[in-house]
């Protein structure tokens, strides 16, 4: 089966916002075995919108819109499509009775302008918004199955995963069902990862293996479909343990839990306590495991150094290492991470230091090298790295790593 | 004139990486005065491509095209528009020899693929790839002018700023002069942005007014069109005078300079230092002050004070205020910010102490609930803010408000 996205604004085409519901809606669609084979933007226009529909089911069997469904004369999504199948655009009795009710808990007074967004084309099959006021449709245009939803991400994610995506799944498995693992992957880069798995899927029916790489980290995701879930099921376990044996540590978690939830996770079950003692990276250690609600259960605080005297005064590193070994050394990051976790009274103490340039590099230590050290109470644990990319990406590496580091402590000596 | 962005790329189909190319491409346009009426991505498929290009070709005047200019068999751009401008697909020699060179001093041993990525069609016009490898070209199919660029975002942006701006400039203004001028601004949500510059280019010949919003903060853009390159910097002149008058102090800064750049610039012209003390935002404040280059000229440090023991042992804060008013309160961050500055004796001193959530809230002090601190030479200024967003929004927002916070003070006493 094939498929079409098709995204509505003006915003879209002025490039006011980047276009993240494609690329979602299109990830969604490959894990479900539906080859997208157009992605369209257009603008709120009348007549491109009108074309874009028609070409769109002129080529695709399925048909995924965003945008165009809001509240202003400009979003005339309902209109368009109730034209192309020649029904009128009705109000949906359900979604006017929700969004009295949501409006009268707010004290808001309903404009007619209000009415427009309650609207679907007469006959459409209704889905309910649960995130939002605009309820989503789909309709038949000519031989393709189109499915209308909000631009509003959050919204349209949720009318997908509730309503839309079983329809697809129908339509494209005939039945098929989908079994899924995503692993999360860091330490070596995408063709390391793609070399160790390789010819991992070959000659397990209906199973495929797909890249994403969210800097700087790599997702591998592992689909099978089968009609029968069970054998679906029995296969991506069995594919399931072989890439875990392939890649060993490098999968550190799998699924949507980030890579500071699970060195969350793995201190609260530890009962662990953490310190941070952060240079170059000014605090983003400290800030990504901080993003974990309930974060405080292990995370005390931390102290950012960015001056040398700081390090000195705050973490007790000696003058005498400074000056021998440099602020960006194992020696000196080491004695941070000693110093955190004293200062704190943790169980671990984890430092950062490095030159994130694009100044400050020598020809010893070029922009890129950092420093990490763990201390804990199976000693200190050190790594160096040397990553020549922009200062963004090597103070978010430096994170990784550190994070990385801890973990593997902590597995170590569960 | 009317223009068509067309992105090519299995990894953009299957929803692996976000196009990010096409809102660039975009955004630049419109800053030309180029409408973009389609956004079209589609497979590194020769059918689908030949559609493509005829399609763009038959309805734009311009087709801006990034993506399948690659070394791999995958990468079919220069073939396809090749045999649609009815020519040969030929080496281009600069270009062929810059990547000998580049080769040559990486010891790279060139292999028959990497010729692939030198190829234009004959008799195209060539334009040098200054951030990578494969040349870009430009042909007319049709009616229309067509550019093919790499997919590298990196490699595209340079190729255009330094190649194919002109050439649309000079396409759609027929020598118009563009002005423009981007605000950042920050405090205010974008209606009410909206509403305070309604009719500001009214009247005015050329003028028009654009948002964009980037979480916390929005990007306002004046552009001024004429023939008369002077004629539009005077009107722009006028513009910018009362867009300043009319959003004042909201208006924190322009161009591409981000809250902690201004932040930084002032703290440098004033020879002020900074400290931080961080409780809900873990670190971020100081993440983004030090994503600057060269903070360390007045960014010393801090404190991240998760726990509450920490904001009393390295930060001096009373255990009576902590139990009399709750770590979130103004008493505590107000303790907070004074305990950073003397701490690491800087200048100032900037606090924030909040609940991020989701969970933490309370009826008086509900998620979304920051108390904001900035301690200095001139005594302490407090803020209290509530806005219920996601934790992630929560703790973007307290950061740049303190940065607001501090910035009114350094401008206050310059």
């Amino acid at each position: 089966m094939q498929a079409e996205i098709l995204t509505i604004g003006d915003e879209l085409c002025r490039g006011e916002i980047v276009d993240t519901n494609s690329s979602w809606l299109a990830g969604r669609l490959w894990e479900l075995g539906v080859v997208v084979q157009w992605m369209t933007s257009c603008r709120d226009d009348a007549e491109d919108m009108r074309r874009a529909f028609r070409d769109a089911a002129g080529r695709a069997e399925l048909v995924l819109v965003s945008g165009g469904l809001g509240p202003t004369e400009d979003d005339v999504t309902v209109d368009i499509v109730a034209e192309l199948v020649s029904a009128q655009p009705v109000v949906d009795p359900p979604s006017l009775e929700r969004m009295q009710r949501r409006f009268e808990r707010v004290g808001y007074t309903m404009t007619p302008n209000n009415m427009r967004q309650v609207r679907v084309p007469a006959g459409a099959e209704v889905f309910a918004n649960s995130a939002g006021l605009a309820p989503s449709f789909g309709v038949t245009i000519g031989k393709a199955r189109v499915f209308c939803m909000p631009g509003v991400p959050r919204e349209m994610q949720a009318i997908f995963n509730e309503s839309v995506a079983s329809r697809v799944l129908a339509m494209a498995a005939g039945g098929e069902r989908i079994a899924k693992s995503v692993y999360r992957v860091f330490g070596k880069g995408e063709s390391h990862i793609d070399h160790a798995l390789t010819g991992i899927v070959a000659g397990v029916p209906g199973a495929t293996v797909h890249f994403q790489v969210v800097f700087p980290e790599t997702l591998v995701k592992l689909v099978v479909r089968d009609a029968d879930g069970a054998a679906a099921d029995a296969r991506l376990a069995r594919l399931d343990a072989e890439l875990r044996e392939r890649l060993g540590e490098l999968a550190y978690g799998s699924g949507d839990e980030s890579m500071s939830g699970v060195v969350g996770r793995h201190l609260r079950e530890h009962g662990a306590t953490l310190a941070v003692a952060e240079s170059c990276t000014g605090g983003m250690l400290g800030s990504l495991l901080t993003d974990i609600p309930g974060s405080s259960d292990y995370f005390k605080g931390g102290f950012i150094v960015y001056a040398n005297e700081v390090k000195e005064r705050e973490l007790g590193v000696r003058a005498e290492t400074l000056r021998a070994h440099g602020a960006v050394s194992r020696e000196t990051v080491e004695e941070m991470a000693a110093g955190a976790r004293a200062r704190l009274d943790t169980t671990y103490g984890a430092a950062i230091s490095g030159i994130a340039g694009p100044g400050g590099g020598t020809p010893e230590k070029p922009v890129g090298t950092v420093h990490i050290a763990v201390a804990g109470p199976h000693g200190t644990k050190h790594k160096h790295i040397l990553w020549p990319g922009t200062r963004e990406q090597i103070r978010r590496l430096a994170c990784y790593w550190a994070m990385a580091v801890l973990l593997k402590e902590l597995k170590t000596h569960g």
